[in-house]
């Protein structure tokens, strides 16, 4: 909380989203949103990240989020809050707290019945609203003598739910005096507030839990992202300090785990996971389930092979034990019942999984996938935040080890391209510290390409490995092989970084793993400086785990009815 | 129509489309859309346009209806088309004609209530649509036994309305066999079906209008956009040759007039326009409105002196004679009375305007807004197609007098940046034999630059003009003159198309009014190489028009409520 009471609208919303951790606002300027970018620079918390487009804009306020725990996104009306929907949908889907406030006409304005630029001239203030309600948690239209109350309902909905919100600021009503909320608290984030249930569910659970514990054999537990959303990362290491609990965890939760743990399966992936991690969680005597979505692209094409029914479940909210449901058992106390379970409990005999180790390659020749993200695993430190773009990116490196404390952002639910480029922006801009990796292919890159420049204007240098095998891979896979429309315009990637305004790249082309390591260990002896690889592939070339999964889209495409 | 009865109701629609007109399809693929585009590459009217990201596809399509009468865009389920839904709703705003069809999971992987990618996993598979039902005028999800009937009835809306439709297409109802609609004509377009009403009204109207004409002293037409829209281009014309008719346009009707017309007045923008035009048209005793669209951002800020419940006005569907509304009055068949009975009448006296003829610049020095556009308006060959970009480029532009034939497309109600720069992709792939001229600023072109590369795939080599002010010039106007958000990224532009895929452009950067010059003359000379201008103009050097326009928008966003 700010000492001065805020003067305006504008300034209490960003109290409170400062008070939710944010400090970053992304966005692009619209002539009905100036009046409040002139109070975002005044926030003494607030830094302004304007960014190419909107789209951009709102992949990087999830990219934060995803650090930071809270996103802010600012669009102008009608035009720039319908660039950024799309993006603001991935947040839905893959649960990412933010808000998203557009700002449109005053409501003098709107009252005059006018065709005014950016609407419909019909007169209805409230479309882009209605499409945003199909995609966030909460929304709504702020007035001014409601706008705290609405703003601490709405923001708290987000915090809740880890889900996006969406605010409809007539530009007027951000500059009205604010009335004090009725409830002077900050709206709580979920990691603070969830770390006990009411009582008597958490008391049920406990039971039943315990029950449940006692008459297992082999236990193993399945972790996925839902862990990280709802703030309970620290609990899930605890549970796995209590005793020994083989783990895995899906693609989705790659980031989730200490790799280096001997207990740790590695990536579940249903039918095509490595056959003793199958055997591990699908013919456990208790699965414990911590936060786990099985979506058709995390689960292996939806071949996992236990029972959702059984074992025990932890959800954001609820848990459940052989089915039966606990309602109000948040997912941290869940998980801290269960380590003080597991603590008590006589330990069986446990079973480990071995790790081949990648030697050295013998031969050097045409750079294969493989290759490749065995070079980029290897060179990923500790604390890297290593965003990898749905596709060969990210199967090849979610199915690699990762160093401890390594944070991995990809977006496999919602799946759309081009997301990690301005995401990374984000990350990085949440957490200085750590250094950013990206790796995305040629046809995610054009998507969003034009934040290349965002990255050095706000002292930004990841590295970024650019996948050029010509067009879509992933789609070749599932369909259409040598079809024309999975093949893209051809770019002077090399050129791409200075064109866009990056200063001084550090550029390179590599197709052999030779030329790849030495880029790699070019990069790495270098600060300050954006690396940009190019790594050129074959154009079919994908991760076995990959393949694997657009079979099987494939199939569920032209299923018959 | 085609011979052979179409196999699938993805070959239906593609019928369909073509006999409105669409030989190209625009969009990107995804892995639900995969099967619906092999249809489009085996149909043989139809040409597969994939462009970088979905929003290009849009915008493409568009500036492809604005020139064919008609577009279509094929997207993925979620990710695809929301990453268009700014583009369709711009479509909507001024009123252009297409087709977006999103196609999503087979209706067998929907029934399973699975996680899905691209979905929010919550088996409500009708979001997107409600989402799009918002900024579109017809739309439906597609089902194999109402297929035919379903396209016709949403084709025929949106070619009725000249507005966007959108269909969802679960995967395996492309795959469908077709059942032959009910109606077996192709949807007519706008421009062939609306030449007449339905009699009663057109007769009614006839008289009124006579009677008006017959008291009328000095007659004036204003004319805009829905003429172009409603197909009544050579009714337009052929009112304004019966008779000595004094004639302008807004902005936004920019190319609907030979400007060589000793009678046309130029660009009307309400109390910005020049003082005869104001007087010609605000004081006509006669006032004749076709197809106006009074906006903020056409009619100078909404202060046209005219009464809009006087006069003869022509709307889409309806006529006006001093407010009374006469219903069932096709636009085309309003003017062609209104020819009709101005032939027939005494000729009064006719006032003139005379332009100043721009002499050749004396000095030469740093480029100046007046001079570029001065320099680009004597460049523009009679045919070319320009798209000025919503900014000092529009309105640079629009007050500069274009050669008869041109094709002038900018999005002045809208008003979404980086529009023109696909969309002049579209409407050079509707008409290879107009050149394409594009001139937008560059804070626009970072919104969309990735389309550049399409143009060099399909052969494609407009003249570009840059505009290098290094920000959002007219948000530095409005308001935050020396703000840092009305700055942008500093990118290295006469780079930018080699390595975005234009092979051997031809690349200037100028300075100067004699540098530009010398650099247009060189485009002029060349051809088969697109030719790239940048322009480097002052951070608030705007056309003085955009100027007065961008004061009464700041007034209209900071009035009292």
């Amino acid at each position: 909380m700010t000492d001065d009471p805020p003067a305006t609208v504008a300034d209490h919303l960003l109290d409170r989203l400062a008070d939710l951790g944010v400090s970053h606002v992304f966005g692009v300027p619209g002539d009905y949103n100036l009046a409040f970018l002139d109070r975002v620079l005044a926030h003494p918390r607030m830094t302004w990240v304007g960014t190419a487009n909107e789209l951009g804009a709102a992949y990087a306020a999830d990219g934060y989020a995803r650090i930071a725990g809270f996103g802010a996104l600012l669009t102008t009306y009608g035009v720039g809050e319908l660039s950024a929907i799309n993006a603001v949908a991935g947040s839905y889907a893959e649960y990412v707290p933010l808000l998203h406030v557009a700002v449109g006409p005053a409501r003098a304005a709107e009252r005059s019945g006018a065709v005014l630029h950016h609407t419909f001239g019909d007169a209805d203030f409230e479309r882009f609203a209605r499409a945003h309600a199909e995609v966030v948690c909460a929304h709504a239209t702020l007035r001014p003598g409601t706008a705290a109350d609405t703003i601490d309902r709405v923001l708290g909905t987000a915090a809740r739910d880890s889900r996006p919100a969406y605010l409809r600021l007539p530009s007027d009503v951000g500059s009205a005096p604010v009335t004090a909320p009725a409830a002077p608290a900050a709206p709580a984030r979920p990691s603070r507030s969830s770390a006990a249930g009411d009582g008597t569910g958490l008391a049920a659970f406990t039971r039943a839990a315990r029950a449940r514990l006692e008459r297992a054999g082999t236990v193993t537990v399945l972790a996925d992202f839902l862990v990280d959303r709802f703030g309970a990362r620290a609990e899930l290491t605890r549970l796995l300090a209590a005793g020994p609990l083989p783990h895995a965890t899906p693609v989705s939760g790659k980031d989730l785990l200490d790799e280096g743990n001997p207990l740790h399966l590695g990536v579940y992936s249903g039918a095509f996971s490595d056959p003793v991690v199958r055997a591990l969680v699908d013919d456990a005597d208790l699965l414990i389930r911590a936060g786990v979505v099985l979506a058709d692209t995390t689960s292996g094409g939806l071949t996992h092979g236990f029972d959702t029914a059984a074992g025990i479940g932890l959800g954001p909210h609820s848990a459940s034990v052989d089915g039966l449901v606990f309602p109000d058992v948040p997912l941290r106390a869940g998980l801290a019942v269960l380590a003080e379970l597991v603590a008590d409990r006589e330990t069986p005999p446990t079973p480990h999984r071995t790790f081949p180790t990648a030697g050295a390659p013998a031969e050097d020749g045409p750079l294969t996938q493989d290759r490749l993200w065995n070079a980029v695993a290897a060179a990923v430190r500790p604390g890297d935040v290593v965003a990898a773009d749905q596709g060969t990116a990210y199967y090849g490196m979610a199915t690699r080890r990762l160093p401890a404390g390594t944070r991995f952002l990809g977006q496999p639910l919602w799946g759309s391209i081009g997301y990690t480029l301005p995401a990374l922006l984000g990350a990085q801009l949440a957490d200085r510290s750590r250094r950013g990796v990206l790796l995305i292919g040629d046809g995610s890159a054009q998507m969003t390409v034009q934040e290349l420049g965002t990255f050095g204007r706000h002292g930004l240098a990841p590295v970024i490995v650019l996948v050029n095998n010509r067009g879509y891979t992933v789609e070749r896979v599932i369909h259409g092989a040598r079809a024309a429309y999975n093949d893209i315009a051809a770019w002077d990637w090399p050129a791409v970084p200075a064109a866009l305004g990056v200063r001084d790249p550090l550029v390179a082309t590599v197709r052999t793993g030779r030329e790849l390591d030495a880029a790699l260990d070019r990069a790495a002896r270098t600060s300050g400086r954006l690396a940009f690889i190019e790594a050129v592939t074959g154009l079919d070339d994908v991760p076995p785990l990959l393949g694997s999964i657009a079979h099987s889209l494939n199939d569920r495409n032209t299923a018959p009815a």
